[in-house]
């Protein structure tokens, strides 16, 4: 094994000798994915010199995705991220509003349910490719700040604060000292790996698997470039073991997904092994899918099949010198639109307690993960649930009442109600435990209410109103008393 | 590395040449802890030919404890599995009957809360090692059994269905082969690790550590050999954020056990460094118990500080060939007094799968995990919230009154009211999960009745039955509707 000399932190881990003097601090962040570049961006906004190590090229040089770029649901906590930072703007460009899921039902129905009764609540479908080079090209252009490409994290030692990594290219292996080294370097992350494996202090790790993975399709534009389906909407052919998903592009495409049991059920990853049965499954399950995706077995054969997993760990830092971020400290599955939206949501959190304990990079690590974790388990747990009610409750009647319910209470009480799913996506001010909590209890209220013929959705909207905020703060309230709390 | 030939299946891997014949398959179990060895002796006695590898020396020949020997609590899921092979009577000459938790609250007085208000209820101490021991003589009184011990596993090639093995003494590296390979090497199981390192198939995997650590004292019988404190309970000192235990040996010794933070509080595991601070720590806050302990220094500074952690994993096994079994699978925290038991228990719903599909281990191994997993995971879980139970709720108020009403309960209405204790400890025929269900259902319908004064300790015991029967159906009932199950 080839290594070089362990380069001095005040001369070689920045390579461009970006130091700005004695008070800036060198930063090495491992991982220039979404969390990574926004990290970079907003410490080099702080004036923090930066160096930042990515183990792919350079997406805006080469297409890395090797197809169709994948999108992502965008939406207010990821805004309020992009605020922080000032683009915005810039970033709205690249949306596509999505104002509800378009369900598709077995017999070729559609019918929409919105994902709020305000009109000015909807999430966005944008491409994960157009938004990370927006952000590579915005933290670029600090001059603190600097990039490195090809360059794959293979361990850290946490205890020098060094991290090695291997140039893609050169193949050469080289060591980088820092001041403190921030890993945002996804859910399988080198430097969570390094925590696990060191056995240096306890650490608690989970990774969990559910039974389904998913594989990307596509529905390509029109010949005229429009879209073939509704665009501004997320379209679900729920199927209660399985369902379809899809997100618009700019270009008219929508980038497809399919979320199916490994080995459960007639049809499966795992027995979906020649074109005869894959257009079987879909001519069956999703015959007005498959006659807008004559592409599909190309598409199925050409994309990997992927797991779905949630990684949960703590602590997330060791002392006060390394710290683990976004995916790298919490991937969740995507049944929420909330994987990027919760990673740039921790950069928000960590500026405030920079804010409050600059200097201090023990209490600021401590601080934040104390206030943060809480919420990133939760949000965790609520994709989970949406996994199941994606592909099953939104197809079924009571739950369809309760959604009624509920955009009849956001419509006539913009102020005073919001449902789960807008507490989550649309209230970036309450944290992701708060909003799990309460929008737990008033579904409960609301499926036990509509259960027990308690409330029903022709009864007056201001009654409904009352009895369900009642019923919820009861069953908060008969949960503290049990907790004993 | 030196590496001795693979042994060929027929021949070696029993070299004390015990095979039975053509019918009769080799299973290599790797442990011979308390699980490992009642497996073995259960597997025995079905006719299997069995190998067990064990990483340390034999107890029986050598005091491995360096001290007092560790005592558990042994209850009737774990006596349920000694009476499916047959050594129940020998078992109960180990064991010390505890009929509730004794407490010691701050002021030095001592009150008594009972673990069931059924008098033939009771949980029992019992010594780890001797409990070892005779599942050991009983395992090798079949000649089909071998044991061998100081060979220490360090990875299970599971597609190969090979063990690789270290020998203590010798030094020398081999690897053993089998028809079928279960590992019982406990919570840091080394075929889990392989499972884990080897990305071969989906592993889902927690290992979860609690923000306390625990260190093991003793009380010392009276010099005529008597017990210092009331023998038959389970003694505890509640300090709400950590405390002190103590369960009786057949010597008339104590052995205690202090929970305690590693890092928070006044005085926490990573300070107490010195004599002096450990005897004011238990000067004030355990002067009676320090009044029991003329020894705790040396016990404190002689003695390791341990970690208090919880590992989950799936699946349990490699399709027909290797499994994890007991503490290997499912190591939990103490509190619960259920670890040994629910690897007893694993014992006994094995042996009961192997009775439906014996000869296809595939099957055998997916219906053990299918029908066992939800039920050690609810024991995991269980076991934390007792934790916070221990240390804090049996001092409140609210709690006692709970506790009451429930003896008043158990002892009026033996056949129709059962605890959550009770459910968990003494009704082995239903499984942790369902116990853990209908016992939370009943805590908060109490708790809740109780502080909303629709129940009080004086009323009728037969209307404070029904009302909480009811109550726990109806809160059963909102959470089946609430999940939509």
């Amino acid at each position: 094994m080839i290594e070089k000399e362990i380069k001095s932190k005040s001369e070689k881990v920045f390579p461009n000798g970006k130091d700005l003097g004695g008070a800036s601090q060198n930063i090495l962040i491992i991982g220039a994915g979404l969390c990574g570049s926004l990290l970079a961006l907003r410490l080099g906004q702080r004036g923090y010199n930066v160096a930042v190590y990515e183990m792919r090229p350079d997406l805006r040089k080469v297409d890395i995705s090797a197809g169709r770029s994948i999108n992502l649901a965008f939406s207010d906590r990821g805004n309020k991220a992009m605020k922080l930072v000032g683009i915005d703007e810039k970033v709205n460009q690249l949306c596509i509003p999505m104002h509800g899921r378009m369900i598709h039902d077995a017999n070729g129905n559609t019918f929409q349910s919105n994902y709020s009764g305000r009109d000015h609540e909807y999430i966005n479908s944008i491409s994960r490719g157009g938004l990370n080079a927006l952000l590579l090209d915005e933290a670029e252009q600090h001059k603190n700040v600097s990039i490195y490409f090809n360059k794959k994290c293979t361990s850290v030692d946490f205890e020098k604060t060094t991290a090695r990594f291997t140039d893609y290219r050169t193949k050469e292996e080289f060591i980088e000292d820092a001041d403190i080294i921030i890993a945002t370097d996804g859910a399988g992350s080198a430097m969570r790996k390094s925590y696990y494996l060191g056995k240096k202090f306890l650490f608690s790790f989970s990774q969990s698997y559910l039974s389904h993975g998913y594989k990307e399709l596509s529905i390509l534009p029109k010949p005229n470039g429009g879209y073939k389906i509704h665009k501004n909407a997320l379209h679900i052919w729920p199927r209660k073991s399985f369902m379809l998903i899809a997100l618009p592009n700019l270009d008219g495409s929508f980038t497809v997904t399919l979320f199916l049991s490994y080995d459960d059920g007639e049809y499966n990853f795992n027995n979906l092994t020649d074109e005869k049965i894959v257009l079987e499954f879909f001519q069956k399950e999703f015959p007005d899918a498959l006659a807008l995706m004559p592409n599909l077995t190309d598409d199925f054969f050409e994309n990997p099949t992927a797991p779905l997993g949630t990684i949960k760990c703590s602590p997330w830092h060791y002392k006060g010198n390394t710290l683990l971020m976004g995916d790298a400290a919490h991937a969740i599955v995507p049944f929420y639109g909330q994987g990027m939206n919760a990673s740039f949501e921790d950069i928000v959190e960590f500026d405030a307690v920079l804010n409050k304990h600059k200097g201090d990079w023990e209490t600021v690590f401590q601080e934040y993960e104390k206030s943060r974790k809480k919420d990133t388990d939760a949000i965790a747990d609520l994709a989970i649930d949406n996994f199941h009610e994606m592909k099953d409750h939104v197809a079924n009647p009571i739950f369809q009442e309760k959604r009624k319910i509920e955009m009849a209470l956001e419509k006539h009480f913009p102020k005073e109600y919001a449902s789960k799913y807008s507490l989550v996506t649309f209230n970036e001010d309450i944290g992701y435990r708060e909003a799990m909590l309460r929008g737990r209890a008033q579904d409960k209220a609301i499926l036990n209410m509509l259960s027990d013929g308690v409330i029903s959705p022709s009864d007056d909207i201001q009654l409904i109103l009352d009895k369900v905020k009642n019923e919820t703060e009861a069953i908060l309230e008969d949960d503290r008393i049990a907790g004993l709390r």
